[in-house]
């Protein structure tokens, strides 16, 4: 397909030019380009695509970026970039180098904040909104969020507040799909599903159509019109629903196909005194039927075959095996309950919800829930096992300290994703897991290199241990290991000529590439030995009398620098009067961007090549 | 006053034998002890105060540990301890050794959970309350929850999980006693307030009277009671409400000082099916005129006379500071705005709260939203200077990643209790906060040792920065600095002999007990130098130049060991080839219990002696 159109967008200003019939056409323009582009990079597909009219409404409406608008997360921020000057680069989407996947402040002027994070919009916007209320400024904060992202208590927190700012010039579209909340994440889903429902919105189009005619009039006039608007508009609104208990000011639903509707719509919010929310319906996947057919396959896809539809499936992942493991050990043992924030597939839990309903607990986008929750149930005689992404799990470090550390809760946190996870980039990237764990008391962390040291991690949580025990994997699959290998349960394992003069250690997946080190340096006559650490927090004592004989020690760790299990690794060995040349090599003082992890392992020098480089130079 | 009904009382099962006549009695008694220790020892009076009929209703109606009750916060817990077999120990009231504020499994059965943190009671019930349906367990789980713990965004996640467990025997008893969130916190606590003041409890009691009469009778009669009866109660709730939006049955308001009424309102929560949320109107304060008069005062007191019912008052400390030197920054730059999460007066923002409403925001217990929150209002122009305590500043650990240090918003994070807090316990005890930061890239943190210091921190923060800056300071007063010392700005500070083979590196408010040992030492002949970091994260390059010529490094550090600033100062002299000795004192792997500050620091020898001692012993 030609992008016309599209092609001569360059800002929102050129949007405003176009007039009711082009607007359809941009939109199927811009689901080609979305469609195409995510089949050959991957992305977020099926979110985008229904926020197409929407987004188009927005900017149609709103004038970016004097008016701020906050793409919750991000899943549905293709269309912005389409519309914002990016249509040229958008083929580098989530490469190296590239466009992001999600809201990027040093992309365009348009992306206000760096986003990644779900359910923060309505904080940011709000903040916003009160300091151009102290400030004076008319502009307007806008806010775009999902369904599946009102389950975080942060949007509540935002709202509670946004509720008593009268003077807040803040407006609250929900991108309400009714497909980001599984069917069992929480009672505010269903009370969404009976609003969806309701119609209301001819008579509220008539009623802002009628407001919008007024804006050109200033003075009195536009005052008295925006009273009686103001009290009109009122009328159509639901009272008595969530939002309104909150102080805000609820318009909807709203066709979210509709580009008109929407504007009208806008428009109307716009005249509203003190925040607004706009319920807007859409459909997932929306145009593209393999995606609207199975929107929950299509959220986040790999590169997949456009006209057939189908999506690549690999069992090869840590994400699998531990889903498998999990699910052996639940099979013998009922006092196991798995919980997770929104993230069943993404952590293979399928067949475990399946096969076992009443011990599976999908707490929706609420990791902050889920420990205390986990806490409460280890009280009543389960044994919780919390399945989370790393970089979701820091929205509870308070509760993993309060809630689980302090009250020796026996329970298993079970990081997915930890270390890099490649596309996605600065936002969701695992490595600071390993720095916070080290901080909290009474954690053992597990970090396992394979699928056996996985499975072995989750036996000894499970059987070996009364306190909470983490257990830290990769996206992925695990790495060649040394031929033969098998897990013998240990703190850790040593390879290689036990007086060697120079030592790695190293932890994680980035065993693999060290083991291939250490085999190149061997070959070269280096005396050399390689330190495999099973358990990362606390560190093994004993691992110390083991590198006693190393003049050099050269530690290699997927995580940050400061505060991680290297430098904990340093003070250790000085503490036991042991003052070897130390070399750590770990991400240092910045967040790491998107491209493909051996990529960024090259950069950082985490693969082989990189590791055999830094220790030959230090030699 | 003699406490002849509470002496007898060593277990809930002696409360239940008590006739109707000598409950008030009970409740004086109760009153008259929680006065007197805490005018004594200090601690949260008025919130307890408002507590007492409420937990006497609660242990007469629930089995307790059999039902579990959770205690959010723990601020009013004395009366619950004082039932359950605490009354003799109950003169250790936070003192070292002696009985916690706070509710704490390791002092008895009936405290099911270490609780400090607010607004996780919901959650930890509610997965009691999960776990018993699967395991086929009647019991119940009770959660019991100030108006204030309601604005946490915690809350409404477990809300809205609770929402569904039909299944689920959760009670949530709401002590709203319209206090604890100050006037301007959240929608929210309008809408209470209306529902407050609404009176129903009468039908209501007639209706739960007659619920109770029949529960005595089992099988199929009691099944149709409570068929009816559920009907019949279901239709005094409130329609339309928060609650009722979430899909919890609501009942009340109750009279929260009439223990009858009460009693009755939880039987009938007992028969509703699925969660509950009974709603109790206390008074805060409740039978000690000046507490009730002036129960934000009362609290969290220090010891007073309790006659007179003054508060002592202090303006010398770290955080009465901070409030005045930022007042003063704010005076000449209308940019700067402060945020609070409910702690405006612990903060010492009281004068700013007042000068400059329209810069202040107080966001309630909502320490997630604060961040993205002040990271909107840098957007537009200000800069926002968010004032919390170290502990709960752990609530936005995931928000200071992605929405702070990713962002590079320049704002500040003023770290109010960090270190050691005392009487409160490991709850409350602020040693993390130095390791988390350490983990976060692209955020300098100043950890000042007195009030320039502070200042300095503060003025450097707000116009020597473009990004985030936090400054942490403890809990009371400045320590004695040197004579004639003047901050002079820099990274680090010298003191002594600059060819010293002995190095004391420390920061903090305990630089005050290292120049007391640096000068005992030095009065001993002993060649030692003194290293005063001010800015410990990132660690400054400069200052390992500093300690070149050191054969023995001691590091003294108010905060955990693991993943801290020590262990980061040890792997960076490693890195530049400097390998002296190394004997790090920090908090090792565990939880600081409650006890007085000095006390604390003498345990673990942060003291001038214990550092003196430690130095002597590895010379």
């Amino acid at each position: 397909m030609e992008h016309e159109i599209l092609k001569g967008i360059k800002s929102p200003a050129d949007l405003k030019q176009l007039d009711d019939k082009e607007l359809p056409l941009l939109a199927e323009e811009v689901r080609d380009v979305i469609v195409s582009t995510v089949s050959e990079n991957g992305g977020h597909l099926a979110s985008n695509l229904g926020a197409v009219e929407l987004t188009i409404a927005i900017h149609k409406v709103f004038n970016s970026p004097d008016d701020k608008i906050i793409w919750d997360v991000g899943h549905q921020v293709y269309t912005h970039k389409l519309l914002t000057g990016r249509y040229g680069d958008f083929g580098t989407l989530r490469k190296e180098g590239g466009i992001s996947g999600f809201s990027r402040p040093n992309e365009s002027e348009h992306d206000i904040v760096y986003s990644g994070h779900s359910s923060v919009s309505v904080s940011t916007a709000l903040g916003i909104a009160a300091a151009n209320a102290v400030n004076g400024k008319k502009d307007y904060a806008v806010a775009v969020i999902g369904d599946g992202a009102l389950t975080g208590g942060l949007v509540y927190e935002a709202l509670n507040n946004a509720g008593r700012m009268r003077n807040a010039r803040l407006i609250i579209i929900l991108n309400d799909n009714g497909m980001s909340i599984s069917k069992n994440v929480g009672h505010l889903a269903k009370r969404l599903a009976k609003m969806r429902s309701r119609s209301g919105y001819y008579k509220l189009k008539a009623v802002t159509e009628k407001a919008v005619s007024k804006i050109p009039f200033v003075g009195k006039r536009l005052a008295d019109s925006i009273f009686k608007l103001k009290t009109n508009v009122k009328n159509l609104m639901y009272q008595s629903n969530f939002f309104e208990d909150m102080g805000i000011t609820y318009m909807g639903p709203i066709d979210g196909h509709n580009i008109n509707q929407m504007c009208n719509a806008l428009e109307g919010a716009k005249i509203i005194n003190g925040p607004v929310l706009v319920h807007v319906n859409t459909i997932k996947g929306k145009g593209y039927l393999p995606a609207e057919e199975n929107p929950s396959d299509f959220h986040g896809v790999s590169p997949f075959d456009v006209v057939e539809g189908d999506l690549p499936k690999s069992t090869d992942s840590f994400s699998e095996k531990f889903g498998e493991f999990l699910f052996n050990q639940a099979a013998k043992d009922k006092r196991i309950c798995a919980i997770t924030a929104a993230m069943s597939l993404g952590t293979g839990l399928k067949n475990f919800s399946e096969e076992y309903p009443d011990r599976f607990f999908d707490v929706g986008i609420a990791e902050e829930h889920a420990v205390p929750f986990a806490l409460g149930a280890s009280k009543s005689n389960m044994v919780p096992v919390f399945v989370v992404y790393s970089t979701f799990l820091q929205r509870c470090y308070d509760q993993l300290l309060h809630d689980c550390a302090l009250q020796q809760t026996k329970m298993v946190i079970a990081v997915d994703r930890a270390g890099i996870v490649g596309d996605d980039g600065e936002t969701h990237n695992g490595i600071y897991d390993t720095a916070f764990f080290n901080g909290i008391p009474n954690i053992t962390v597990y970090s396992p290199s394979c699928y056996a040291d996985l499975n072995n991690a989750l036996v000894n949580s499970l059987y070996h241990s009364d306190g909470p025990s983490v257990i830290r994997y990769p996206r992925g699959k695990e790495p060649q290991m040394p031929d033969g290998y098998s897990c013998n349960g240990a703190l850790f394992d040593v390879f290689g000529d036990e007086n060697a003069n120079v030592a790695i250690v190293t932890y994680g997946r980035i065993f693999g590439e060290a083991y291939k080190a250490y085999n190149k340096l061997k070959s070269e006559g280096i005396n050399v030995k390689l330190v495999k650490l099973n358990v990362i927090v606390p560190i093994p004592e004993e691992v110390i009398s083991s590198i006693n004989t190393a003049h050099k020690v050269f530690f290699f760790e997927e995580g940050v620098k400061t505060g991680g299990v290297g430098e904990s690794f340093a003070s250790v060995m000085l503490e036991h009067k042991l003052s070897p040349e130390f070399c750590l090599t770990a991400f240092p003082d910045c967040f790491v961007k998107q491209g493909k992890t051996e990529s960024i392992f090259k950069q950082y020098k985490l693969d082989c090549d990189g590791m055999v480089e830094t220790i030959r130079e230090n030699l």
